[in-house]
């Protein structure tokens, strides 16, 4: 089952209509998604096949959209943010997305689906990671693990209660505040080293 | 004194012609770097004010240049790579950059120093750090910390003789290959839990 991502972008675009080259305004912080994306499934001149990464959209136009990565299936990702960004614009380009998942280019999906639609596919035990919580490096991650991230806002109270509901357990990285995609750098080492 | 990071890139770009909306390309993987400037200087909210940034640049049209980035005096740093870019860019922008650092914006400099003319203005204790080498996470950093680090290339003999002469000592990250900002941020985990 490997390890799964999803980091929810709370003002994130949910079409295509956003300029690649202003991430950080037109597209609703997307910049802070696709980093998560290449931390998650990028090493050096490869992709980590046992990886999956959703990127949970919930700005305009359309909320919610959800892009899945599939390094098992990936071609083509690099590691600037660019590229990264011009993946997720032509899966939300898909004219017709719906409830069922359909593939954009190889090992990128699209669907409508939200945070709350996710449970019955995420295979693993569930990890908030977040500043504050039990250390990540003391405590550890549980095998499998699928660990939620949000974007640089906090999680909203509904989204917290929705995954404590699911029995997630929150790990943090110690006392400084990290970036998203550090965090999944960081837990990603952390992860290596344990099944390595 | 900190921590500094010097990272060079074999084939950046050395003058202001460039592509900010193709950094890996025409601007001789610059991206590698802007990613290393973000992850060394910027947490959640915030810049690191301990960190200075060297980044070594040997690509066409002029090398070899150094743009430094200070943390204690840096405004406006974003973690995006476009906005880091065009930081890189302005400062190359400057008419007859010298052996002497001018400032090009608040807390970013610029010379024509390369690699070879560092060594007598970084203070602290010097380390390569790069793969296969001793495990910081057991070996640990010394104190103030100056890591050197290559772009997606391998060191060249001859920039790997002069750190070893400068008497610089190995680290590594484990046994999978991180690409460069991956494992600035690793080594800046590492640092924050071992300084915290």
């Amino acid at each position: 089952m490997g390890r799964t991502f999803v980091v929810v972008g709370h003002d994130a675009a949910t079409g295509p209509d956003f300029h690649v080259q202003d991430l950080p305004g037109s597209a609703g912080r997307l910049d802070v998604l696709v980093r998560c994306v290449t931390s998650a499934l990028l090493v050096s001149h490869g992709i980590r096949e046992d990886v999956t990464v959703y990127l949970v959209l919930q700005g305009p136009p359309d909320p919610p959209k959800t892009v899945r990565l599939d390094g098992a299936r990936l071609r083509g990702l690099n590691p600037d943010e660019r590229s990264t960004a011009l993946l997720v614009q032509k899966a939300l380009d898909l004219h017709m997305a719906g409830p069922v998942w359909r593939e954009s280019t190889p090992g990128v999906a699209v669907s409508e689906r939200g945070l709350e639609d996710l449970e019955d596919e995420l295979e693993g035990a569930l990890v908030i990671l977040e500043e504050g919580a039990p250390d990540a490096a003391e405590a550890g991650f549980p095998e499998d693990p699928v660990l939620f991230l949000s974007d640089h806002q906090d999680w909203r109270d509904e989204e917290r209660a929705l995954l404590e509901a699911w029995g997630a357990e929150a790990r943090g990285l110690g006392e400084t505040p990290y970036h998203a995609d550090q965090a999944v750098t960081v837990a990603s080492w952390l992860l290596d080293r344990r099944d390595g």
